[in-house]
């Protein structure tokens, strides 16, 4: 199968066709979706090697007895022990011996087949569009914001820092969440993508004075933590999305003399991720800004390297 | 009057005695506290100029008409404007133009007077010693763990990292608390003064595997956040409460990917400190390195610099 592999530097490569585990699936990848992470991947991020990408949307192909064969899918990327203390704590996210899609010590999704234990997936609606359930994986974690801060009663005073995917998607849902949301970013032509959801959106540069009860962190550059530390009111809460390669140089007075909450959040929940994209909460689909067939999918790599590129696609299937 | 003033550098002065503004009282200074962070202050931290010093025991001396005058009191540090949003909230310790105790605006306690205003007295009980009472501010401090932290059920396995003066007293906080709480540290003689209170204490080098609900990072230093979020769970939470010049190489990942809770907190509720001292739940005695008076107050910071010293006591009391 045709496949991008990384191994300190990408490739386009024909790989064999992985063979499902016990308890796993084989999945033809219909789409697969580029976050921001995969690019920190290929500068080294968590030292990854092999198939990256972890967001897809595909058809189950086999096993042949699989009660999931043939249906439309996606999968949660952590690939959990269920044996460790923190998987009997129900944390299966957090399972010391977890393996997780294109990140760790899993291939990935940008190629025509992964594997996944059955028990990740979760069925994909008839009517849904895959080019809106391919966003199930990056809109959860946008969602993963409202179960890591503190409740936000509504009119909350609320700022995202970024206009990229995980930005513009995090906006939307705090603003139908009933927050107050401000949107801090670079990209006009971005930001100008948060107003039908009630968003106020700014350059950066244009941010009016005031403080914000909750900040979310989504830009993916120190400089956004720095913001968001600047704008937190006393004893507000900064929520830390952003991973990447480098270190923050924090100053831990901005921490502990106005008592701010510094949060990380990572993943969120899949079936109302799923739930918000079916009920139309959200749609993704203004995000796309370009679907590259995978044999192109160096240049949709580079692509999206470009800065100020929003959602870029993989079509995975064969033929494409 | 007597002072210790910095001016870039610290010096011993004659000072002319403050006069109170309207609602301040004129404090005697009988015990003040040299902190960890007033040692921060002589290398540059907030840039404060004037009498250091912020934790006190002392007698009111005037106005004459004060209800206050003669008794024995402690004081919050955090001169308020009563006025602003964030005091309207009831947050006054977070007021947008406060001044603080010898740390920011406000001339501090390493002086024979020192004025506050009245609203922040607290009286100290008739039978608590001077020596006890001294403490009131940090461990207030250390009991502000309890109030930044989420819920921490009994027998929560915590860890503190620090055995200085703040660290003891937040192990002996958490344990009285109903936690069983192991204390990192460098000195075995203070690691010891923990074990009454049913702490496990550890040199950092022998620290057993294994992770810990709740961190609690009071060294005062960049390696203590080394450590404590490598030890925290998955989920976990670790209060900061160090403030030091300089940063901290922050990996975001470190945060974000076992969406980990970073908790700023610094001050603490005076009754409740006050309350826990006149039930002896802890005593802060044995945390007494040496007692200088003020006349000697240079000697007795350039003693506080010496790695290992526990809590240094300046005598302010005329002709002492």
């Amino acid at each position: 199968m045709l496949a991008l592999y990384f191994d300190g530097k990408l490739e386009l490569k024909e790989l064999d066709r992985p063979q499902p585990g016990p308890g796993e699936v084989l999945i033809q990848v219909h789409l697969a979706g580029v976050c921001r992470t995969d690019l920190e991947v290929l500068r080294g991020y968590q030292g990854f090697r092999g198939v990256p990408g972890h967001e897809f949307l595909g058809t189950v192909a086999g096993p042949q007895d699989s009660p999931w064969l043939g249906r439309r899918v996606v999968g949660e990327i952590n690939v959990s022990c269920l044996e460790c203390d923190q998987c009997r704590l129900g944390l299966t996210n957090h399972c010391r011996r977890r393996l997780v899609l294109g990140l760790k010590g899993r291939d990935g999704a940008f190629a025509q087949y992964l594997t996944l234990p059955a028990r990740n997936l979760h069925p994909v609606p008839p009517e849904m569009p895959n080019e809106v359930a391919v966003f199930t994986e990056p809109l959860a974690a946008a969602l993963g914001v409202l179960a890591a801060a503190p409740p936000i009663p509504p009119a909350t005073r609320v700022l995202v820092v970024g206009d990229g995917s995980l930005g513009l998607q995090t906006s939307w849902v705090l603003a139908r969440h009933g927050a107050a949301v401000h949107l801090a970013g670079h990209h006009p032509e971005h930001l100008r993508l948060a107003e039908p959801y009630g968003v106020t959106p700014f350059l950066e540069k244009d941010l009016p004075p005031g403080d914000y009860e909750v900040v979310v962190e989504a830009s993916g550059a120190p400089g956004g933590l720095d913001l968001a530390l600047a704008r937190v009111r006393p004893q507000g809460t900064v929520v830390l999305k952003s991973t990447y390669v480098g270190r923050y140089p924090l100053d831990p007075a901005a921490l502990v003399v106005p008592e701010v909450r510094l949060l990380g959040s990572r993943c969120g929940d899949f079936p109302e991720a799923l739930r918000w994209l079916r009920e139309g909460r959200v749609d993704p689909r203004p995000l796309i800004a370009r679907t590259f067939p995978l044999a192109q999918g160096l240049e949709a790599l580079a692509w999206a390297h470009r800065s100020g590129t929003l959602k870029v696609l993989l079509n995975c299937r064969e033929g494409s």
